[in-house]
């Protein structure tokens, strides 16, 4: 039980909102990768999605790599990124001490940590600390990307509202790579916007549904026991807060099919093997058949509001009345987009280089 | 990457369909827990189902425990379950080798073991391997059981027949416990078995929804990144063949609901704090705050059915038509249920052992 | 905290020496390595090394390979190894129970597994779970000589009767392979086994120390922190029962040297870099530097000796006296070579399978 | 293989050299543990043993614990140790860029990392990353003495130079926890620092072995396969940069022993199971017994000498002559005591947890 991922490619995440820094270390990264500062910042950027949807705190992201890069190029020993915390309003925070906020992890981390935790801001359970998460996935993502592996996510629903499947893979995951509001169809797009609008009014939040595609993973890849595909991609997208289900391919849609619709029938292409249908996403017996990687993540609405809840004040233990201040989002699932790119890219880059060795990723 | 499971109790499978012998090495165990028999075997039962709904192999499923138990309780090593092969038709296999049957895992395991896996009966990756999961969950039910933890997995939905809700756990967990085929309303466990034989009598198969819930799990179980609860069950669930999702509390229901509405507001019960709805299933931030863990898997048919399919085979590289023979079942998902309970023990003893130590469970 | 090893290649031991079976399980075994049924009798009968020096309990070590193998070549899932006890005299154990062995591991079982521990005959810590331990090491042995790895192992010492330093390692290792009673100077060897047969007539036995070789390992293996060579193996070498030292290169010679004379200079030879002298025994900031891997385990006298020994007897806790009944052997240290041999393969196995990919093996 | 260490309380070190920081995560440390500032520094201080008998790098060793502290206290969450490196010389290095430092890790390092790794000052295995090591290694030293458990570290012997044994720890402890010479016979000392003085004249070093004692750890700590604790202390003792060698209890004395001499015979002390003797150095089958855990470990003299050495230009892959310039350390043993006790902490720290929880050492 612990605050790593991966066997091959590790990460470990640290850092608490309010504290003095954040950040991860990553290690097993073959060595000779170059970092893009360029994009590591653009998936940043698309994480903070700054604008009027999105939390006034205006953090500056500037990370700094200071361990396991030299001349630009990973060195393959452990990398560390640091990410400073500027701008915290620590004391609205400590006005609500002992009133528990609904659906956050406030009364778990009390009894996980007997009130040792730091509170201010989520401590470590904050979104912000996925910042670090971001960056990190930013290198893999480009690792990736040179071994012809695409990574594209999108607001696949949002209430009622739905966006268009997925297209040519490329093609959407460059219109999408662009666009801090993740949505492939123009008016889905305005509509969930005027929904998380509305929303935000009435001092409310709004869930939804991400959905992922990923291109050009070869055949293979995975275990059959406990270590499949679905259930190392599950194990580290579950850890992003606000997500609470994921599915691959058809998923539940599964229960509402025969298996004559939902089996995937082969045929060869091009002397290759392919399936016609891909209601397996990508993954048979728990490994990689070489078609795309598709799943779907539910997002809950974000948990600070600013409608008055009923609670518990854990100092007097009596029913209460909170009303949250401070800078919080009607919606974060746009900039959960970039923390889920970044996971599934650690995750597969890690099941490669468990696959195919420590020089796998080496230019 | 591995067929292991587990920090603190690890189980490893091993074996395949039409081998010598199947079984599980469970390791961690606290010492001194009683061995029940009994119980193990009825959850085999469950998992076997035997009758009109299900395979017609018999298996006798007669296991063995051959390490780690003396006079009849644990000693704390490793604890070794087999069950040996017997009634495998190899025959019917040795025909279609070569022809990929959609959706299973006989191309995967291809590009995996380049040809050298055992193919008869899906080799490792056959549903049969579940049998000593099983037996292995069964002992860490009974030892939650004696902490007062209680699992119960229903058939929640099948297409759109859908069987009412949990209600007082305890209750409902003593009839699924009894029925081998798990639904708690009777009409709609008459609907879902009707569904089944219509589709069986068409040579398909159906799919669904389980549901789970576990009652009594202490609060402050589990970490804030990657080992996550959600992580760390889905990791598990995931292997269980044919599951392709899952989601915590309302799931992908949160996509149609406001923060106000999905928040889980707290109030004070009995000096404890509690929650007044459980949209989050039992888990904030990752870690469990003492409410129900309620979870649903979604459950794809059966892809083994007897209507024709295209396909490819391996010898020829060309495109072909498979009508698979032999014994299989119209659906899996009442069998599953052993399944889910038991890799839902599995995950929680171990999480359980690892926050309060190896003589958790101990008597 | 496991009986477990390795992070690619993965044993598990379980078994009791008074139970039903012992056996191994080995996950992530590349496919397609051919089974040498011959080769891994050998290991066992080293391990065995029947004959005067050695316990007069006769082992069939007939050992079952039930899974993982299909064709007479590995699968790439998990492989399963049982070996059946047969010939236990259990009655001999049950009338010394509660009267701790010295230097056995009677009591800290008892400290450990609170009374549920299998005490007969040593239980799970018994030496004879070294069998299954040893079956798996002989296929990674075969593994790594189809690479071109080639491991010998030899009694360097015992008391103050000394081996000679091993000279060319293929030849060396071919003498070794065939002989029951590793030493290479025929001296030597007749010392040796007077001495033991001296403390065998006084009811006593000796200890010694063995020395290995690994020739043929490519350089760039290991990590500079943690998970170095040097740490790896001898973690694994350590949990050979009366393994009580290890040491690499010089090892505790290093503490007689200065620099200048500890230090291996490099050289080029064959247009490769290579080094005059070996003191560091092929490992530099533990990575592999190409050069033989040398180490030496310390090995303890046998504890089980017959001579009356004072210890408590836990029923009563009083002081009491023992003397020892039953089959034991005045040394281990030619039987534990086997063991060291196996261990020192799996470990390197795993290494290079973490560090190649998991196909490496694949012929 | 990886960069970390532990399977409940785990230390992952990242950093090089001359990089801009260095430092350690320690996840999994119980909420609630004070952190002493006077005592990490007293460690670090002993690390680097400013003086004549070492280098002439004047670290400031000025760590910043930036995360997992809230109120002096500790979290439960990731703590992450940064230290700023200062006065570092690269142009020292870059002179010699390309010739291998015989015994150093420059040619491995180029065999792992292809070229790509930061090769100023040893970069990622230096000895300087054992600075956050330290750190990490005295709040654990500070846990486990809450618990009654003490650890010390003296110089056994340097060339045939001897200290004596240990007698009563705590007593002894405390003399060489403030001596940064840590010799316990005045007489030995001088002799030790004469020694290294001769040798740092002839522009040569000096090696020698450490011996340590950790006492009040409790019997049943361990497991009989693997993860015993020779095998977890040895693990991770070996990663300390110069130790070739490790030996428990008798260890390679063992060789020259009988059975009967060998075996630590039990008796009744105060109502408690005690040994007469201690030659097992506490531990039984890999599990903890109760009495002083004994070790010690082999230092091989420092590579970096002044003396002119052989070794292989890699730009031009002949022959060459290396003279080492900079600032280097005739003996690091006395330094190389504060890493042994750290990692031993970080290590039964890690076995207590995993043994007794994750609340364990929580006050």
């Amino acid at each position: 039980m612990k605050n790593s991922f991966g066997d091959s490619i590790i990460i470990t995440l640290f850092g608490e909102s309010h504290g003095e820094m954040i950040g991860a270390v990553v290690d097993g990264l073959c060595p000779g990768i170059e970092i893009d500062d360029g994009f590591i910042a653009k998936k940043l950027s698309q994480r903070k999605a700054a604008g009027s949807l999105s939390t006034k705190r205006r953090e500056k992201d500037e990370y700094r790599i200071v361990s396991g890069v030299f001349n630009g190029k990973t060195t393959g020993t452990p990398l560390c990124i640091l990410i400073e915390n500027g701008d915290t309003k620590s004391s609205d925070y400590e006005k609500t001490v002992g009133l528990l906020r609904p659906s956050h992890a406030d009364y778990t981390a009390e009894c996980k940590y007997h009130g040792f935790q730091d509170f201010r801001g989520g401590g470590h359970f904050s979104g912000r600390i996925t910042a670090p998460l971001v960056a990190a996935g930013a290198i893999a993502l480009k690792m990736l990307e040179k071994k012809g592996v695409v990574i594209a996510t999108h607001i696949k629903r949002m209430g009622d509202i739905t966006d268009r499947d997925f297209g040519e893979v490329s093609a959407d995951a460059e219109v999408l790579s662009n666009d801090s509001f993740p949505v492939l169809n123009g008016e889905a797009k305005e509509k969930m916007i005027s929904l998380i609008n509305e929303a935000a009014q009435k001092g409310d939040s709004v869930g939804g549904v991400l959905e992922s595609v990923v291109h050009g993973v070869p055949c293979g890849v995975g275990e059959p026991w406990f270590d499949t595909v679905e259930g190392c991609l599950s194990h580290i997208l579950f850890s992003i807060p606000a997500i609470k289900g994921v599915e691959f391919g058809a998923g539940f849609g599964f229960a509402n099919m025969k298996g004559s619709q939902a089996n995937d029938a082969f045929a060869v292409r091009d002397g290759k093997v392919t399936t016609l249908t891909n209601n397996n996403g990508g993954i048979n017996g728990g490994i990689t058949n070489g078609e795309d990687i598709v799943f779907r993540c539910a997002v809950k609405p974000t948990p600070s509001i600013f409608k008055q809840q009923d609670t518990v004040d854990l100092n007097t233990m009596e029913n209460a009345k909170l009303s949250i201040k401070g800078r919080h989002d009607p919606a974060v699932i746009h900039r959960a987009r970039a923390v889920v790119d970044s996971v599934t890219a650690l995750c597969l880059a890690d099941l490669l280089a468990q696959r195919f060795g420590t020089d796998y990723f080496t230019e």
